[in-house]
């Protein structure tokens, strides 16, 4: 389990400091993951030859990241049988509800399975969710996080009594 | 494979005329599913139980529909370490943007996967690919579905051109 | 009187600054009342049997606040018979939009008494106003608190006047 | 238990359609109600009458209903210590998003009770869950109202089973 | 013409900062004005007070600003037959889109004649207008203003060529 | 008083409907019109010939009505002193909110004075109350105009309870 | 001038009844062009080849319609070094809002030359503007169909006074 | 090719800090222009004049840039037969919403090419490639700045790798 499984691309580097939440998270689970830097306007030859070669590299998913327009997670998302995450992000007049619109309203046919705007920890619980679906062994982290997060609410839930 | 993979669950018997699409599109890729209504509001129990059990009942992926507050899937999400597939459905005076909205910004720590208002057939296909990230057959199916799509629009572009 | 009447809860304690406006005016009008925190997403068993063991402990009124998805108030709502009063925060890109969308539109059966944005004080001033539906000492704390707001703006109507 | 517990006041008779839902509701759970047809800005004495003398006339609630600039409700409650339930209606160009915010965003001091865009029928049953805050026959009501729910829910789900 | 012809009439003292642009451009035309704080909400009488007073107390015009829920100006337009000039103060989480559509969405009857969000100086402009309407001097001072206005840009233009 | 006062601009024939409200109500009011179609875009000359000299043809107040961009009624309150009425007309998958935006935001210096999406009839109230502010007789008919408004409300109002 | 000048994409079939508008107005600036049906999604293969020969096939110009994600505009434009005029189609539960940002909020480097939602008119006169931006003879054919415009604007006014 | 090929127009020299973003790319691309202020509501002549005269001093493109209610590009479009370029610009409460609406909904007949709110380095890329259409050398640039903007992509990229 050394090659990467989730493929993390962001259109930007001014978007690395909301993305570095998915990275903790992939760490947290022990899942691998590559993360890379596209754009599917300014480089688009880049992108589809990092779509189309997804499969054969052993990804299982992809995070796709980007602001404004945000056409990244679509264009990506046609070109691969993946799963595709998109992480709109924060950017700009709009704040996002640009990314968001352009992300989670995808036509018939081509999904991209959005999370939150700037919802980077997110997309990554969900990229282990979607690999956990069918691996026991993954599953099991993230029940084991879901039950942290219990415990730390009821933690806090605690010291506000006290 | 006789047992359902795929959850489907609506808060409401109204929602079947949209989800619909998604029952066709698992149908295409031979994948098996469930149906259920239950509703996060009025009746929270059968919710509770649905999720909780839907691991040993051996899903893979849940697909939850609902529309205005549309808590039905971040509720089902609290409570299950499967991927959470959520349709906003269009209804009332805010067209679905209320409850897209309501699905798509979950907090961190319990995602749902967010498709596009009244996209049930993407719901099925990322499903498919979901289940596909690990299952290179059903990824095949997925694979061979989107070069169909392109041969769709290839034949419409051809037919224009006569 | 010395058991809670109201009970605040919030989906996280970064809610608190905002809540404690609640907690003042729940002191002004002397009504016993107490602070929780728990997450209709993250620790769903808890707010479960919070809700479901309000009126046993003796609360008339519940007031929930959160933001983003904000489903925490309908999930206590679901499970109570008692009122829940919602308090949308302002959090995240949207600005409380999505909260405000999740909370006041609920389905038909479960209402949950939207207040403004960030409008912890009115969800405290409601508290009362609903305590006092039936309890006339608690209207007639109510009826004072209105009459000093109008001599406090009858004051600074008076000094800009000078 | 005669004289009306609840005012239900509308700016139009053409929201008439849309509140004989809480009627309904009202009726269901046994609460004495009057219907009014005032209007803040075409009968602002009228209004100001009809909130001033609520208490007097043994009122507990006042429901009040209003599309576009939608202050009927705030005007009510800017005159009485009631609890005032606001319903937005749906009507012009925007589909009640005026209404909603103009209940919804009530300055401190002066809260309104807001609920769904068209939600007559949530208005009813908060105005019962106010007066069961207090009475327990009336929570007793609203207790089995939500179990009816559930069991409708449950019903409908077994149907789709067979 | 030394008493007030136009009422300036704010809900809070935080809107003084955005109203003195309108007190600014009154000096500037030499129209005589009187600046009053009230409430819609808190201080339902002395607004009331104010509205019917206007006429007889010889005021032409108010100019009426107010945030969030924003009832002021049309309160006032229901008691008083002089036109209302409506200035939508931004304030809170809605950044003044509120405070817009409760004003400028009045029902048919009662008309705010709504101007930009902390449209100050534009309310005043436009009371000039008004009373300039069928004042010839004052009309005279509206078009001289027009006039500094155009050779200001005009000026601004020459200085960018140089 | 047999020249018009009030000039009524609409950008499209298509308007003519909806402002057909404004010219019953001058109409009631004995408010002498004119109705002019033009187009701050296909028709510039016109419209700006129209503006210029509106003064001269002894109108006190223009009513602009437009939808879309809406420029109208900014456009000719460039070239004019007179006061300017802006109704944002409803066309358009937007729904009027575009026009309602460039009606309303007009930069300091230029206002419109700007009513409801598709407000004719108060677009005529709001002349007959400008020309009013300084004309008892035109502010009578207002006032009656208003206490047949109040009549009409309580009508409706003591038809219910019966 | 026999070869296209102008090429119009849609994404679906279903376009095409907005975009005859295009081709209708293309026809009276004697323009040449081609309609070709492709997509962003579901035919990138299509979609890129067009984009990257439509330079050395001689076109100047290519307009781009599509709705909801409505990527293909930008998808195009970054293969090309040719303006890309981007028509957003009103589809779908928020009227072609969501394609309107995805349009015309493309990040730096990239532009889209974005119309009103469902302008297909307009897309071609921008058309023909860019065209006729280096070449008289077009130009001066825009400049004819203005004053057509101002013409049918005048004679429309005219029957109005009759 | 000396004499002022794009214009670029602003409302208010408070937009010079945005716009210098054009200023940059078009001497990149070694294109010529001139830089002017001018407002459509507070200088309408000028703008009128410039608007008319900018076919005979030969300029090819016209980019404008306005604020809040933004009527400037489309009355500029009003009166030249050549494109025009608008940039809605960020100020205000809506952040640029009026000012896109205001600009990209214009109505058929009369075009404005809009580009991102604040996308003033896209409307210059946008007026090179509108004089690329028909001038291959220009054309050239452009395709220089796209791979320029590839090669910046993945140096980025391959820097993430190390």
């Amino acid at each position: 389990m050394s090659h990467p499984l989730v493929g993390i691309v962001m259109g930007s580097d001014s978007d690395l400091p909301v993305m570095k939440d998915a990275v903790e998270m992939l760490d947290k689970f022990g899942l691998p993951y590559e993360v890379i830097i596209s754009s599917a306007h300014r480089a688009p030859e880049l992108t589809t030859d990092y779509a189309r070669s997804a499969v054969e590299r052993g990804l299982a998913v992809i995070i796709a990241a980007a602001g404004v327009a945000a056409h990244l997670p679509g264009v990506i998302a046609a070109q691969t049988p993946l799963p595709v995450i998109g992480v709109p992000i924060k950017s700009g007049p709009l704040s996002g509800v640009d990314a968001l619109y352009s992300m989670v309203q995808m036509p018939p046919g081509i999904p991209v399975a959005t999370v939150a705007i700037n919802g980077a920890k997110n997309a990554a619980i969900l990229a282990a969710q979607i690999i956990g679906a069918t691996n026991p062994e993954v599953r099991e982290k993230v029940l084991h996080y879901k039950e942290e997060l219990a415990r730390a609410v009821e933690e806090k839930a605690r010291k506000l009594q006290e």
